[in-house]
């Protein structure tokens, strides 16, 4: 992602949410990454601590954490993302030092955002952003979350470009009205992936194809090799009369995200071999089909997964991994090293 | 909870998967409780170390826990749970001190447990461990999760009632083959919130009614007065064109467990006012409709929702509530207690 970044000519943000890790975050660092994005006030202040000085906080300002946010604005460059003349109203009366702000916009995805369509209202907080002392207006932000509804590698380059011709729009609008070349900010690891070139963005903020998931294997995101994320969860029973296994590793470890998968059927994370920390191809026609807060109900018909015993491992591979990532609280790599994460260092 | 167990003469050993919160867990030893159960290992150990000296873990014995089995069979009275002779032979071998042992008998959930049906292998296992030194027989436990998919509080009995008659059998088997007088654990909100007695059970293992929640309001197993746990979201985005709000709380707090409301729509919370702590009836058609990591998606016909403001907060009754606790981390009582969890504890 760094490269094809790189080759685009469009600065890398990475999103952090997907890992919560100082640690993994080390490995960006030493790519040259020095920019990254997260999801909260709180995930701002961890990697802040762990060094991070230029951070995008892609969710839209919560009022009720300014002070917080305030501090963070005193020690790095943070900038914020805002969707109403409510909160830039609210920050320019509350915030103390200079933030950079970009407008949320939705291009599709109908979850939060101004409505690229609303160019007037788009304009409108933009103009209230630009007269503010204290707000410093950086550009257009998104997320085409609906390139995750996407049916095929077709639909999700439209979506791509569909994404970044209204934020062009937008842009043009802008020029004209005076604002100056504000920026296009996108990022969704589905298009990221699929895309072999990211034109017309300035900056690409995706996060979750450092571990890629199930999810993003369906969506032809990454290949079955490319998740590198799993969870070696004990087999406490097995039935094979009637397909089954079950092991210690339910909603609490795994998250109850679910997919349909080909076959039409619930998904609650695909499951494969373990050796020596390595991880192994994964099973056909086997799958977790049913979580409970501690129980994974696997089934298989496959004769090795069907003669596991009580003690044994299986490596379920999750649909989601920022999810599940942030319940396990803690990471170890295929070497041995073990990488804490935000969850675990302060205990929420 | 108490007051029925009693009524109906049954030991009353509350599971305390749900609130995980030694706090919480006074609540019961103040109404006399004084044997507890709970869902893993970690667990045990964490209220071990709050003064609970008599605990079940209600889940299939993972042979890689051994050691912490150990440790915990040499302080408190511990009793595990099995469904094979795999396992009542890796314990023979390995457990140190007397532990009671359960046997988990399915009763028609087919999540874990040996079927009631296969009477014969029951009788072996019980008779492996009751030959084994170390392991004392105590009965048969079973969950009947297969409540949570009832229609009708009509069904919900005709479950308890088929579960208690299959271990009834079981118990007869057993008398017959020498083996004393078993007795039956049996454990799950919906049937002991609906049934008016818990006739035929020796043990009764309920938790979830602690706090209840949507599921179990849309079972029937509670009325919406009492959920008593949820979530206050701060509301960041309002949409009032499309009926729709945006609140931080995603699945990092509430969790993505899902229920088909009564109008077949997906329910991720129902959603009420909150003033100075207190818990408002929640809103006529509004409900959260879609969750991702961080955000929830609230729709509404509402205009006392739709009038919401950045900084407004609404309260989220959540679907699942053990799994929103387990995420959540720490509870703050109506008065202004604070309850840390097991989660919050040991970082994990």
């Amino acid at each position: 992602m760094v490269e094809k970044c790189a080759q685009s000519n469009v600065r890398f943000r990475p999103h952090f949410k997907t890992h919560q890790s100082a640690g993994v975050g080390l490995w960006f660092r030493e790519l040259g990454v020095d920019a990254i994005t997260v999801s909260s006030v709180k995930m701002a202040s961890y990697f802040a601590g762990h060094g991070w000085n230029d951070i995008t906080i892609a969710f839209i300002v919560n009022p009720l954490e300014i002070d917080e946010i305030n501090q963070l604005a005193r020690v790095i460059k943070l900038n914020l993302t805002v969707d109403s003349l409510h909160t830039v109203s609210f920050l320019d009366r509350s915030i103390g030092d200079t933030v950079g702000v970009w407008i949320k916009t939705d291009t599709g995805y109908g979850r939060s955002g101004i409505p690229a369509e609303h160019s007037e209202t788009i304009l409108e907080v933009a103009e209230a952003v630009d007269k503010s002392g204290k707000l410093a207006l950086r550009g257009f932000l998104a997320h085409a979350g609906h390139a995750y509804d996407a049916r095929s590698k077709k639909e999700v380059r439209s979506i791509y470009r569909e994404t970044v011709g209204k934020m062009k729009g937008l842009q043009v609008l802008c020029r004209k009205a005076g604002l100056g070349d504000l920026e296009i900010s996108i990022g969704d690891t589905p298009t990221c992936s699929i895309m072999p070139k990211l034109d017309g963005a300035d900056e690409v903020r995706c996060g979750n194809f450092v571990f890629f998931d199930v999810t993003q294997y369906f969506l032809g995101s990454c290949s079955l090799s490319d998740i590198a994320v799993a969870v070696a969860c004990p087999v406490v029973a097995a039935y094979s009369d009637r397909n089954q296994v079950v092991v210690h590793g339910g909603a609490v470890h795994l998250s109850k995200d679910v997919v349909m998968d080909p076959e039409g059927q619930k998904c609650y994370g695909m499951v494969g071999p373990i050796d020596k920390m390595q991880f192994g191809i994964p099973y056909q026609d086997t799958a977790v089909r049913s979580l409970s807060q501690e129980h994974g109900v696997i089934f298989s018909t496959d004769p090795e997964v069907l003669s596991k015993k009580p003690g044994d491992l299986l490596l379920v591979y999750p649909i989601h991994s920022c999810l599940t990532v942030n319940l396990m609280k803690r990471l170890v790599s295929t070497a041995g090293d073990v990488y804490s994460t935000m969850s675990q260092g302060n205990g929420g």
